[in-house]
């Protein structure tokens, strides 16, 4: 699938049936991977056995056909492993709108099946499409008695990524033993707080899935919250790395909004600014306009008084306000602040912002980063 | 104000008392002008003289210290052309954040003047930030016992815009005789059809008015049908030009979107699309990536059956179908067209796009231009 030779299919797979959670996009335009996993996952979600990543193709508007090649992908890779082909989830991505290539398919997940080993490295290679390096996290859990068990994970981004549930491709794998019902509580709050929580460009995917599965091989029965938190560990890792990696990408920027009414009001008021293209290009430039973040909050449209607002840049990825925060915003005007300082906190990699926005006690935080000339090309001739 | 001595400060003064109607932007957090100019005209809508309009400074975020500013330039424009200075309204366009620098206001303010003319084009140059041409219309109206009135507009763009009631500055002016009620009826309808109408890059400014002054110099009383429709067609010629000159823009584009159960949801449908950064850079790179589109429309948070879609491409600047319209997806999947010429379609200056959604009679059109390397320069490094 990909022209130069690179690693462009994915199995991974478990030695015993493992419960099973997902989160998908929301977007209303679903591909076909992501519509063959939310009814495989109805009918199963205690013994999935693999999943089969393939790249180049996102099978997204592909129709009927489209929906029939993703179930042959997974009887296919079914036929590789040796399990039924209810025990197998599909994930796709790449270019939208072009039937997948079965024959290389085929022939893609028969090699694969072959190859299987313990190299997640290379897993995480192989679901990359415009991601420079690949993005793992694991973390190991320790029980009160003694125990332990892992939660590892793999993640592709780069581009089309936007904060609304699902975002981009992952799969995570555990050997705790833990129910399904269990598991998707835990995917749903990590996922919250991690993959819901970055912003690329602010397009979303017609193919984001997260998936998770649990095989149980440690013995360890989890502990709901531990796991939850653990689990939120691994995926902020790999969220954060997807902003870091995204297309063109040269800054990362932690975005704090506090103050507002509610959660929600906080989230779109920093989701405005994360999607501005005059914010987004400002922080390439290393320009400490901030002017184009205030006007951003006026548009997002929640209540915002501008009189009550206080803007704040920090250096570092923090999202509490530091004692060396410089203020820059407050009273409905500039602050006498130092050009100079703006300017060097605005031209490292790393910035971090907070937005007072008033009394209410609203609060959210997204990390994000800069459009740069980078993300023109990457996306001006994608497909060719 | 602008560095390189080029027409930064413009007056446009009438001999006697205007009627005055005002639209101005909706972001939460408005400019100094704005709020003064929406009071101003509160008070006064029947006898205004003058607009003032500075460059380089947008006199936003600049609290108390920025309404006095606001009100010394109208002071001072009344001293210079002699009327009062609840005649006079004002209008800043450039970097938000800074205090006007009122010596250089009062010098400009004086010198403008001085030089009161008749040179529209002038004046247009004169309102120019990052626009690269001036922008005027005009039109003349002749009524059914063959008298006549004119309407001629200027407008400034570039970046900032936002389809979200009034957008960027112009300033429109007629000598036929309306009542302020009529003349402000007539601005938002005009502005609902045209400047609400188009896209540059999704952000809105703090600082967008369109002021419309009616003089009655003509003697001409307008019929109200025919004062807006011709106020349309400027308002519509203006908006489009701040498309075709938008920061770093190579390509027009003509979006309609049908079929939808609301004009609004249509709306929504072809201003996410507009606004979404990879369709702008497919644009960009002569990429006929229809699905981005697709995928852009499944997000935009409105009902979404994309197998009631259907996707045309056309060249030119089109709203209808045409007979030559290349059908792209169609029952969910792509059709088998030919991608030579959806390439051609693409690689044009101008390329119209037409997405049907449904059986509803919802529908909406805007103008919007693609996501190119200037526009990531231009905004990297406004402000130096």
């Amino acid at each position: 699938l990909k022209k130069d030779g690179l690693l462009d299919m994915t199995l991974v797979v478990s030695d015993r049936p493992c419960a099973a959670a997902g989160v998908f996009t929301t977007n209303l335009v679903k591909a076909a991977p992501v519509l063959f996993d939310m009814q495989q996952l109805q009918g199963n979600n205690t013994h999935i056995r693999a999943v089969t990543i393939n790249t180049k193709c996102a099978n997204a508007c592909t129709g009927e056909q489209g929906l029939q090649n993703a179930a042959a992908m997974a009887q296919a890779t079914a036929a590789a492993v040796g399990c039924g082909g209810d025990e197998v989830l599909v994930m796709s991505t790449g270019v939208i709108g072009a039937q997948l290539n079965m024959e290389k398919v085929h022939h893609g997940v028969g090699l694969a099946g072959q190859a299987l080993g313990t190299d997640w490295q290379a897993a995480a290679l192989g679901i990359m499409t415009t991601d420079t390096w690949p993005k793992l996290a694991s973390i190991e859990v320790q029980t009160s008695d003694g125990k332990s068990y892992t939660i590892a994970g793999i993640a592709k981004g780069a581009g089309m990524i936007a904060p609304n549930m699902a975002t981009m491709l992952s799969v995570i794998v555990t050997d705790a033993i833990i129910t399904p019902t269990a598991l998707q509580d835990a995917l749903q709050a990590a996922n919250a707080r991690s993959f819901n929580r970055v912003v690329v460009d602010g397009d979303m995917s017609t193919n984001d899935t997260v998936l998770l599965l649990a095989n149980g091989a440690s013995g360890v029965q989890a502990d709901s919250d531990s796991f939850t938190e653990a689990l939120t560990a691994v995926c902020i890792k790999l969220a954060q790395d997807v902003v870091r990696d995204g297309e063109g990408v040269t800054k990362f920027i932690t975005l704090t909004v506090t103050g507002t009414d509610s959660d929600a009001a906080a989230r779109q008021i920093a989701n405005t600014i994360a999607t501005s293209p005059l914010v987004k290009t400002a922080f390439f430039g290393g320009d400490a306009n901030w002017g184009r973040i205030i006007a951003a909050a006026g548009r997002a449209g929640v209540a915002l008084n501008p009189a009550a607002c206080k803007l704040w840049i920090m250096s570092g990825e923090t999202e509490a306000l530091t004692a060396d925060a410089l203020l820059l915003f407050a009273n409905a005007m500039p602050t006498a602040y130092s050009e100079a300082r703006a300017t060097d906190i605005f031209r490292a990699k790393s910035v971090s912002i907070r937005l007072l926005c008033g009394t209410g006690t609203g609060e959210a935080t997204i990390w994000t980063c800069d459009l740069s000339h980078d993300y023109v090309s990457i996306n001006g001739d994608y497909r060719s």
